[in-house]
């Protein structure tokens, strides 16, 4: 399929399950870059996942996100319990120019569904000449260091550094040990997971999927990612005066829906400490992109461009099955 | 020795190698704090390395820290060549005040020398109410994932975040897959380090501690540490017009001193996204602290703050061979 018979299929089949225009819109979007980029697990198959949460009353379909400037150098956008996509769409233009004003500033979304990547933030902000840092906590799926009960989110972090000619230098990565989908794969297929992937609902390390989903994953890069996780839980949480995971998954009531709650975006314009000097300082960021690819290491978004590259000129494959369950929402559309 | 001895002990040494006395007093502090924290390889022994990175030439014995706003909400410290505690020391109060005015806002300590850990930034800043981030690059010690030379140093990341009543959460970590001083033990007690801890010269994996020093080591947690590294080196590097590691290890020029560079230190006050709600909200955080603590788990700062309680009240204990070499610094004093 093209790109932009996917963007139009998903934005069908959004407005199908009753959400408003322009959420659905904002929502395709991000599905449509998780395909073209490669990111099967955040692509088209989200549709199946927003459309149960469309079903399922977890998400406002027809929210109205509010923006207001809690602080000089602060935005607040309350998404009233939609999607996050509008919300962040809403709040983007009013971040840029807070932190090109102040030389830095911070973007919290409060209210909002979550069942994204965060990479499509940090890029943004960075296609627009910013540094960005991204936090989001999710549901209680992941047991901190030394323990093994759950109490943290899958917990993800992303950074984006924006690159003078190319696309930007990008992460985003879970702070669990691995992505909460890669078990449920596991399940499916019926194949043992790691021993060191988590704990069964007793606390005892297990290899089998199902028991780690029903108990508790670990952290990855254990007391360090653990800390980098508690982080996450209080930036996009109390911080802001949003749920932690563990009142996010309190809150969905065995729903089975996406993450409910914040996430707090910081962004700093580079020119803030730079000045004219900027461009000169970004080429030395490139000398040390450059070191690290010289010696046949990949920079973390490589491999998403690349797809991202092969997307745009040959378009995508989804695969039937998955087209067929796609096809099935809200009934003939 | 009580702590009161030994920062007489430590003031009175950093004066005889020549440092000036805002410095050694400033310098001082750090050190004593390490080592009532518990933290030997950042307490008392860190005279010895301070001062050899003073007879080196390394840093500047006097040099007078300027304060500067570039920005709204930025603030930068040039340490002019000299440690960083008095650098650090002369911003703070900038800080405070600029996170406190527009809810969010940088430091940036430019031309400092680093010997010491981030912990007391960010632990003097959550002391003071607010949530506070910092990131120091060192010396190109550290290879990216899926290479083998070094490009990173071993980058901390360090955290703080206020709790009402009782000493801040606090984490500070090196993105390194171990502390580079831990190599050093290991080296100079004849044992082997584990394979994954780093490479030789050649990049080959090696249990040779030495071969390691002379090589790479590792970042913690594979792909995601090694991003975060990168995250660290561009924050505190060309985003404040400072050096990465590699070129910090260049201009050392093989005089083995401490790392010239910068630090990004970011604050963020709750009450600018709370306002009157900032107790309610900092309480649940508490709930999450003791839905960790409740299963066994540690907070990360909890050894260093008992270690702490130990210390106020007993004092700490010096080895007699780091006494003498401590004794030996500038002649008789």
């Amino acid at each position: 399929m093209t790109l932009a018979a996917l963007r139009a299929l998903a934005q069908a089949k959004l407005k199908a399950v009753g959400l408003a225009a322009d959420h659905a819109d904002a929502v395709a979007e991000t599905m449509v870059a998780g395909e073209r980029d490669g990111c099967a697990s955040h692509g088209i198959y989200r549709l199946l996942v927003a459309a149960a949460s469309v079903r399922a009353g977890v998400v406002v379909p027809d929210a109205r996100p509010v923006v207001s400037r809690p602080g000089k150098a602060l935005v607040r956008v309350d998404g009233g319990g939609g999607f996050a996509q509008l919300a962040f769409a809403r709040g983007l233009p009013v971040l840029v120019e807070a932190a090109r004003t102040h030389g830095i500033a911070a973007l919290a979304l409060n209210h909002v569904v979550h069942f994204a990547a965060l990479w499509p933030e940090v890029e943004a902000l960075a296609e627009q000449g910013l540094v960005a840092l991204a936090v989001t906590p999710s549901h209680a799926w992941v047991a901190p260091a030394g323990g093994t009960k759950p109490v943290f989110g899958t917990n993800p972090i992303a950074f984006g550094w924006p690159r003078p000619g190319q696309a930007p230098f990008v992460f985003d990565f879970a702070t669990s040990v691995v992505a909460r989908g890669e078990i449920e794969l596991h399940r499916r297929a019926g194949l043992p997971v790691p021993e060191d992937w988590g704990y069964d609902a007793e606390g005892a390390p297990t290899t089998d999927a199902k028991a780690v989903l029903d108990g508790a994953m670990r952290t990855f890069g254990g007391h360090k990612g653990s800390a980098l996780a508690a982080m996450v839980e209080l930036l996009a949480g109390p911080l802001i005066g949003d749920m932690t995971s563990r009142e996010s998954l309190a809150r969905d009531g065995g729903r089975g829906g996406s993450p409910i709650g914040g996430e707090l975006i910081v962004a700093i314009d580079p020119a803030g400490f730079l000045g004219e000097e900027t461009a000169a300082h970004l080429a030395r960021a490139e000398a040390m992109f450059a070191a690290i690819e010289a010696q046949g290491a990949r920079l973390p978004s490589a491999r998403r461009y690349a797809a991202r590259a092969r997307s745009l000129a040959e378009g995508v494959v989804v695969p039937a099955a998955l087209h067929a369950e796609i096809m099935a929402i809200g009934g003939a559309a």
